[in-house]
């Protein structure tokens, strides 16, 4: 952790905060602070900041912060994802929140199994901390938006737009030959949305649905890549193309 | 698993080859191979190919294969990682063999806890058959060599030359300015090898070390990502440096 996040609400007009959970834990026993020592911090959704700490005693610490003026800008990059299985999903939360989205779309698809929408890695309660675990990472504040989508065709036709707006729409695509890089260097969009499919692909009707709501296909290269790395690995290239251009 | 891979001794020279072990069970089970079948084959460290099922029996599958006149050749990536935790370092063989590295050279470090070399995941009955996985997901035949050294010092003065030969050699340093990208694109070398660090970072002295042995540091961007994750996005920047230039 490389950086302590707050709610909103838990900080007071003056910057005062207490807290006594699994991050008092970590400020006591892992960065292990003494009085008058600083920490980096952040609020969720806002500024990154400095706290001093005032007091501790077991299992609480009280701080008090000063935070920038300005929040960071939300990343470039949103998410469009068929639900893997939930022991895959479990692991990409932090890791897709420390690369960077503005919001990860999962949806269904036909080689999406059912069941794997039943499980509770889909709820706010297992996948927050996931993602605030990825942010305080790599000291960023902007949890991503989730929403989560049983039908991909309702998704595309009725929600899309306002879920996204506008922007680039890529859909990874092992048969193109356009890279993302190169997508990304023709368009002139400030953000850009990445669609990635089901370990078996999307089918062809699905490819034709994402097609027909302007989602460009984009290659990986020759390998094709398991859903946990094929989103770190196009994330990463989506983030350097925007930065790059 | 998108292509069955053999061992060379497996294979008889007229081509012929059984399995009774896990791949049988995927072939017969996943697959659903039926006599007269093809499949998608390869030799490990050698060529691909594709085999047409001959028999088959509760358990075991014979095949008759006919392999490329050439081999793929050897991604031109190699990785030089400080030891991870082992949980992670058993997720990252399957992963790391997808991406494709020519070689893995695990190290130790200031900041590597001593135990984590007493795992049974740095043992070949461990990652060999988590090496093939990553392997046949990708459709390659190159196992990825593997070595293992308790010095980083030793490793670098004495060992690295002769590991690694000539080419390019870069370090994750987050403080580097240059992408690998420029790095890449400036240099001429056929190959990459690329340094990544533990957790916590490499000290002063060893990231001294790494620039007397002809690392070049390069950026990694503003996030500092977890060891697995920043693997993944790492080896994914630097193939597709080689890749386009």
């Amino acid at each position: 952790v490389n950086l302590i996040l707050f709610e909103r609400r838990e900080v007071s007009d003056d910057g005062a905060v207490s807290v006594s959970d699994v991050r008092a834990t970590h400020l006591l026993h892992v960065l292990r602070v003494v009085v008058g020592q600083s920490v980096r911090v952040g609020v969720v959704d806002g500024p990154l900041g400095v706290a001093v700490v005032h007091t501790t005693r077991p299992g609480a610490v009280e701080l008090r912060c000063t935070f920038a003026a300005t929040v960071p800008p939300p990343p470039p990059v949103d998410l469009l994802l068929a639900l893997p299985r939930p022991k895959v999903m479990r692991r990409l939360w932090a890791q897709v929140a420390a690369l960077g989205v503005g919001q990860i779309i999962l949806t269904n698809a036909e080689r999406v199994e059912r069941n794997y929408f039943d499980t509770h890695v889909l709820t706010p309660e297992c996948y927050r901390p996931l993602l605030i675990e990825g942010l305080q990472q790599v000291r960023d504040t902007h949890v991503p938006r989730v929403s989560i989508h049983r039908q991909l065709k309702v998704l595309l036709e009725d929600q899309i737009d306002e879920l996204s707006g506008p922007g680039q729409r890529l859909i990874a695509d092992p048969a193109a030959t356009t890279t993302i890089g190169a997508a990304v260097r023709e368009s002139g969009e400030a953000r850009v949305l990445l669609a990635i499919g089901p370990e078996g692909g999307w089918s062809a009707f699905e490819l034709g649905l994402f097609r027909a709501h302007r989602f460009r296909p984009v290659g990986m290269g020759e390998r094709t890549l398991r859903t946990d790395t094929a989103c770190v690995a196009l994330l990463t290239l989506a983030h350097d193309a925007m930065w790059r251009r």
